[in-house]
């Protein structure tokens, strides 16, 4: 067997191994009974003990050395080689044992938030939280880094990404951002959601509106599912099988849309991966950021848009037909781009929600460094919401506990949803040049124009290229906060006149 | 390490990847969109392959050799070896290559089987069929066998079992119970069941009240699951994590209520494995018979009683209210006890059922031996059912495609349900000498004291011992019929005065 073949032949039994991963992550958050939690987490361990085994075998080492350098690669095969060599070597930096008793205890750790975050009380998760802190760092020191521990895990997640990279960025949205902020918050108009909070909104039409606009978008779901999980995520093994989740409250029918809408964008960007480069590092999904761009595309981009409004109010009054009777297009446009800073993330408006990507990023560089500990954090948090925010969380549900990542031992993760924010922007604007019928499509329903267009540009070009690379060919530009915060500052002017 | 630490960590690794595949397997029937069925197919290949390759190692062999024979072994250790010999000498006889190519055409087969019964048409799942009994023909040959090939299939469900043994006890149950139904067909009152023929019964009371008597018996839903499928089954990982499922007809209520009452008593043994024997072989539940009896128990011995049907007339009731206004406990009782041949196997009565299996088991006979063609099978499954059972099925759904045995290449499995209900009317008849107490009991709904000499006397003894001992040891008399033709002769008479 050619060395090519064999290295192709070892990547398949990695990603196998890995989509059992995926199948178990999703049944524990979706469908395992409380009771099961401790033998999941040996299921996950011996998973990943399993895969990382496979990724760090000495001829994997091997086979790279003997193709590396080879001159008659072609695109593919040069991006399988690198993809692997990049995987390998962060693999054999980290013990065996290592990485399994970090997955048992995430594990252990994704319980103990769960309660915590339904008792609302930060102690349950606390010990968990400070040994998740504890193995991210030894899994940095491990990985190795230049500067500060924290650039280890950045790389995790976006290659090449480090602390000097990301402060100018934070500081430039927040310099051109922040000032958007507050000139709505003083000069705004606020516009009229009394009809939206002053009624409940029954689970079920959430429930048809979320289904019938993601088969709009596109999403497959003969290949894949929608279902309910305390925090929405798109998991699934494979293009064939993607599972994505969402939310409901009867207090805000917006959450449960717009989360579906969230996790449609990854949804479709793993359904239109190039199935040619199935089970090979090609033919995945490139990285969080542009993953992230996907998402925010159709939630915000597009889903905020007043086009998108006018098209789907009809699909609102058939699922609410008596809450829906007064309102109008714009009227549902004003109110679901209401600017104003707020405690959660995941609902927070286009203009402030980099700002708690931004709280998140500046407290995971402080629990990695060490200048800040456990204990201090809720207060912390409350304290960085109270000065950026001008909002102080009044429990920790609400506060340090609304989001997942942490119990999963996903530090440094945070920073790329501002990524893709930054190239959700800039990819609509491009693809805005080769769609001139844009506007009016989305205002039709019909979506499968920039669909085929993301098809084209990047699901399809899985991860051949690095992703700071693909934005560059999909857009003709490297990747910058510009068009980001163009898009911003015209939507924030027609919205509220500023 | 000690040797017989070695293999019980040896036989940890084979069963966490035994439990991946339950999960695997639950998924498929219950969760998985439709396009996944390829790349699941390959997931449960690599699963059953990497069973197969830790099953197989050589070093298997060379600690049962060591460990053998020793003389301080306990009776756990030794069950353990011994099972271990056991499945090392099944599996080591099977080529890697030739248990994932099975795996992965019972996951096509599956697939098509459900396409076809869905469109009522054979011809869909015939090319598949045939296939599997190749398979299921070449496995005996590995497998080995005295006299005939069918007896190694039998053997994979049943240790020991042979069609010698089989045989004359299917001949014993028709000359016993053939008179019977014989005698009720002719001379027996059929009860007034309009009441039930005549309503609709919505899936949302049946589903209230199969959760109800599944709590009510002592299934655990903090550690286990109830769903819908189109063949009812129970799963699951492991004993924290028990998934069973039923399927709803609006025409019949009684099918979701005793398929879940079935499923709940496989879903009980499986909660009640000694839990200090996890990831043992000796800690497992103890074969398919056994497994049967307790299903059995539940749903007919138990769920079929007078006793059982005044507890649970007042659910009833409330699931219902208008339509069983009128219904008292001997109603129910009676229409729950309809003895009359049918089509459908899951929903033949208790008189009927076995010369349903006795049917499937001929002609498995036939099929294995080559006496039979693919083709000529569904005229030959029709044929049968009039002469043995006086109906005939008018389509393929109610006929030779309404069972997923042979679909997932579970051929010679079928004899063990009719050692199932033999066993559960022995193991009832001597709980009831422990339980004086019984009838009033079950009346009251405390089924905690026949549970928890259930667990005592069957859950909680693992697979210590062979099935057959197991049955002496808590009866005090070896298997045998006649128990339940004993049960079976006063039933009817009571119910028909015959």
């Amino acid at each position: 067997m050619d060395y090519y073949d064999e290295l192709l032949q070892r990547l398949k039994d990695i990603d196998l191994i890995g989509q059992l991963g995926s199948l178990l992550g999703w049944d524990q958050e979706v469908m395992m009974p409380p009771r099961a939690a401790a033998l999941r987490a040996e299921h996950l361990a011996w998973v990943s003990k399993e895969g990382h085994t496979r990724k760090t075998d000495p001829r994997m080492g091997e086979l790279l050395d003997e193709l590396e350098g080879r001159e008659d690669l072609d695109e593919i095969q040069m991006a399988n080689i690198r993809l692997a060599r990049e995987s390998y070597d962060k693999a054999t930096r980290l013990p065996t044992e290592f990485v399994s008793e970090m997955a048992k205890h995430n594990s252990r750790a994704l319980i103990s938030w769960t309660e915590a975050r339904k008792e609302n009380d930060f102690s349950i998760f606390r010990n968990d939280l400070a040994k998740s802190i504890e193995f991210a760092r030894k899994k940095a020191d491990y990985l190795g880094y230049e500067n500060l521990r924290y650039d280890a895990l950045l790389d995790i997640y976006e290659s090449g990404l480090t602390v000097s990279r990301l402060d100018p960025l934070f500081e430039g949205l927040r310099d051109k951002v922040a000032p958007l902020i507050k000139s709505v918050a003083e000069r705004g108009r606020r516009p009229n959601v009394s009809w939206v909070t002053e009624n409940s909104w029954e689970q079920e039409g959430q429930e048809r509106l979320s289904q019938m606009v993601s088969e709009s978008i596109g999403f497959d779901f003969d290949a894949g599912r929608r279902d309910a999980s305390t925090h929405p995520f798109c998991g699934g093994p494979n293009p064939d099988d993607v599972r994505w989740t969402t939310r409901y409250s009867e207090h805000d029918p917006f959450g449960s849309l717009y989360g579906s809408m969230h996790e449609t964008g990854h949804g479709t960007y793993e359904q239109g991966r190039p199935r040619e480069l199935d089970f090979q590092p090609a033919g995945k999904a490139n990285g969080l950021g542009i993953h992230e761009s996907q998402s925010r595309l159709w939630e915000n981009q597009i889903g905020r848009s007043l086009e998108f409004c006018h098209w789907s109010l009809p699909l609102w009054k058939e699922a609410f037909p008596e809450k829906m009777q007064d309102i109008d297009a714009e009227m549902l446009w004003r109110a679901v781009n209401v600017v104003e800073p707020s405690l959660i993330r995941v609902e927070a408006d286009e203009a402030t929600y980099n700002i708690h990507i931004m709280i998140r990023y500046e407290i995971e560089k402080l629990l990695i460094s060490g200048d800040l500990e456990v204990d201090e954090l809720p207060e912390k948090w409350d304290d960085m919401y109270e000065e950026y925010l001008g909002v102080r969380p009044t429990d920790n549900s609400s506060g340090v506990l609304q989001d997942i990542h942490w119990s999963m031992g996903a530090i440094g993760y945070f920073p790329t949803y501002t990524l893709g924010n930054l190239y959700s922007a800039q990819l609509l604007s491009a693809a805005r040049e080769d769609l001139p019928e844009h506007d009016l499509q989305i205002s039709r329903g019909d979506f499968s124009p920039l669909l085929d267009w993301m098809r084209r540009k990047v699901h399809g070009r899985g991860s051949i290229l690095e992703p700071a690379k693909l934005i560059e060919e999909a857009t003709g530009e490297a990747p910058s906060p510009e068009a980001f915060v163009d898009y911003l500052r015209d939507k924030v002017k027609r919205l509220y006149s500023v």
